[in-house]
């Protein structure tokens, strides 16, 4: 039986599993797909424990004759970015599950193993052990592909699941998530939306083949979302999940990260905790979704693993061509609005809302009057489909209303 | 470019699609996977119109030397079988979507294969357009798969799903389910669960490795559910659906096709209308869902198409042994249940059944009584784990009770 050395970068929760899976499973690794996988060395810098030899020289991996494989899971550009190009160079085959280097530096990382004749993979990237980057590439290659969305970040649709479960504000349930482990010290990098962004570069580029540039994705998070939003948003049969988006039409692609109202009897709205689900959309195959831990050591490990598979029976894989995007700017999409408003509790006030509104070419498929506190009227409006630049000047005109008292969101329907 | 010739024998719904998404996705399909899939030939007795040249003649197909690949998309064990051994017998690789010749044949098949060093794939047998097969088979590879459960039969799901949401009987929604298209007009082997039990017997294969003989599978169909079973499961939290379930333990799998009570909260209970759903448990990925379209031409063409992809790419393909399975018996699961009875509404009826309930070691963890027509009461009793032979035992006992008018159901809870 053929036998492959691995060597993995960064021992912590995921290498760690890495290593500790491939040995608790090893008989069953080889019996399910014909290899003997083999951690030879693992690289840390800090003193750990794991189930193979640790060095913290990363260059007695990269320089190993014996490793085939490098296995990088210590996230961060740098010094990732230097280690993946210097494995490549090297004439080894990457596994990484770095999705912000692989998002960052996707057309130098993938000239560089072309150039060697070996592959890089990052299954682990998206979706933890959700098997959806195999599928885009492999088990959907047969199909025009036009949609690729979903929940895609962790900490996140913990959050928005437990503000929507247990009422909490967003303050909480971000406290909450932190003490549970779901979400980091600094959140920053889930809550704004970056680490759905760099998901959603990758799933662009494996549905659609095209290459996006991270800073051209729009991006929002969820720190606006209040309770009062989820519990509105439910009334009217939506749930509130922080989306990444992906999609293809005639002229571009259509990429962006933001909350957004999705219907209770889409399989998404059910979506709960930390898991991760992606939904895609395409000819032949309709609509499939994938749903599954999207984090955490083991999960993301057997992504990897899946990975290291594939490379060991296949030697070469195959990679279909990138070619540069044109992304739709978010002023030019088209998509339903939900709108809270604090208004003035007068007669006229709606009229005068909805006059400007019709003057931008938005119409208005709903209003609901919520709580009214003191002289001070909460209204939910539901805006039909129209352009986002028109939505936009419509509302920066109505702020100028002296009845609109504040603009409180506006979130996309989806 | 590699280009690779395929017949297509059988030219109804699924195999049309085949030949017409291959010409609709040519250029796409080629820049995705990197090979030239084209359908040479078609066969058909009936006459078709195909995106293909047709024949009636399968031989023409499966000894043309030009034709690397049989796809057989006919349906039924005969004359199917025939052919696909003649076409491996042949040195061809085959691909089906024949879910009963694979769940009756499987060790014959893979033998033929294995003999011409061919490859038989059937991504297609199980979930439609979802790609189960595959990820079971490779993606996982590396997990030491415990459970595989799911929602496999469009048809049922229909209809389960329109009783709970139109509070329709059970043969008006098979009405509905025909005349909408989504059940035959013979539908015993989709109601009766003959068709979920194939997709479990090759549900177990991909991801135990076991080899479960199709009539060791238990089987019960949903013709017993009525709209009162289905609104009672709602108002405790849980919806009905028919699942297929492997499970794998230490002293044999457990393969079983029957309806069950699913928690509200678990992806599994939001999966409406002809929608499939297949749950995987594993070490070390946790828990999984693949969601799509359980039947239909174009989303099985995708899951054929992604076989053909894969054979065009690999060459050969690797393949576990599989290994003749120790089935538990039924009356050796364990499982809570739920049981709704018609009773005598008089005092102490409760007290003899729950005595009779203990005497067989099942406890009794929730009684809801509901409506009580003339002197006759209808009571709901939910009972916690116990091994299926003790609940059986009891329920055979309680019959004889003159008190007890009816036992009207008995379904288990995942």
């Amino acid at each position: 039986m053929k036998q492959i050395n691995i060597g993995i970068i960064g021992l912590g929760v995921v290498g760690s599993a890495v290593a500790e899976a491939l040995k608790r499973n090893a008989a069953l690794v080889a019996a399910q797909s014909g290899i003997q996988l083999n951690v030879k060395k693992g690289c840390d810098l800090r003193k750990v424990k794991a189930a193979c030899p640790v060095t913290s020289d990363a260059y007695a991996l990269i320089n190993d004759p014996e490793i085939k494989i490098i296995v990088e899971t210590m996230g961060g550009v740098n010094p990732a970015k230097k280690f993946v190009l210097d494995a490549l160079a090297a004439g080894k085959h990457v596994v990484t599950s770095n999705k912000e280097l692989v998002a960052s530096h996707m057309p130098e990382l993938l000239s560089a193993a072309k150039r060697r004749n070996v592959s890089l993979l990052y299954e682990a990237s998206v979706g933890g052990g959700v098997p959806i980057l195999a599928a885009l590439r492999k088990n959907l290659a047969g199909n025009t592909l036009t949609e690729v969305y979903g929940i895609v970040n962790g900490t996140t649709n913990y959050i928005l699941s437990t503000m929507a479960e247990e009422g909490k504000e967003f303050s909480e349930a971000l406290n909450e998530a932190q003490e549970k482990g779901y979400a980091e010290a600094n959140p920053k990098k889930d809550i704004e939306g970056y680490d759905a962004a760099y998901k959603a570069v990758i799933l662009a580029a494996e549905a659609f083949g095209e290459r996006v540039k991270l800073d051209s994705v729009y991006r929002e998070g969820i720190e606006k979302i209040s309770g009062e939003d989820i519990l509105y948003a439910r009334e009217i049969g939506f749930a509130i999940k922080l989306l990444a988006i992906a999609q293809k039409g005639d002229r571009g692609v259509d990429v962006r990260v933001h909350p957004a109202l999705v219907p209770l009897s889409h399989p998404l709205a059910g979506v709960r905790k930390n898991f991760n689900a992606i939904y895609v959309q395409g000819y032949p195959v309709g609509e499939l979704m994938f749903y599954g831990p999207g984090a955490g050591g083991e999960p993301t490990a057997s992504a990897i693993i899946s990975d290291l598979i594939e490379l060991g029976q296949a030697g070469t894989i195959f990679r279909r061509e990138l070619k540069d995007a044109t992304v739709k700017p978010i002023a030019e999409i088209v998509s339903r609005y939900y709108l809270r408003l604090q208004v003035s509790d007068k007669v006229g006030v709606l009229a005068s809302i909805a006059k400007i509104f019709a003057e931008k070419n938005v119409s208005i498929a709903a209003v609901i009057q919520k709580e009214t506190v003191g002289s001070l009227a909460t209204l939910v409006i539901m805006l039909d489909e129209a352009v986002e630049k028109n939505i936009q000047a419509a509302i920066s005109a109505a702020k100028k209303l002296s009845v609109v008292n504040r603009v409180n969101n506006l979130i996309r329907i989806l």
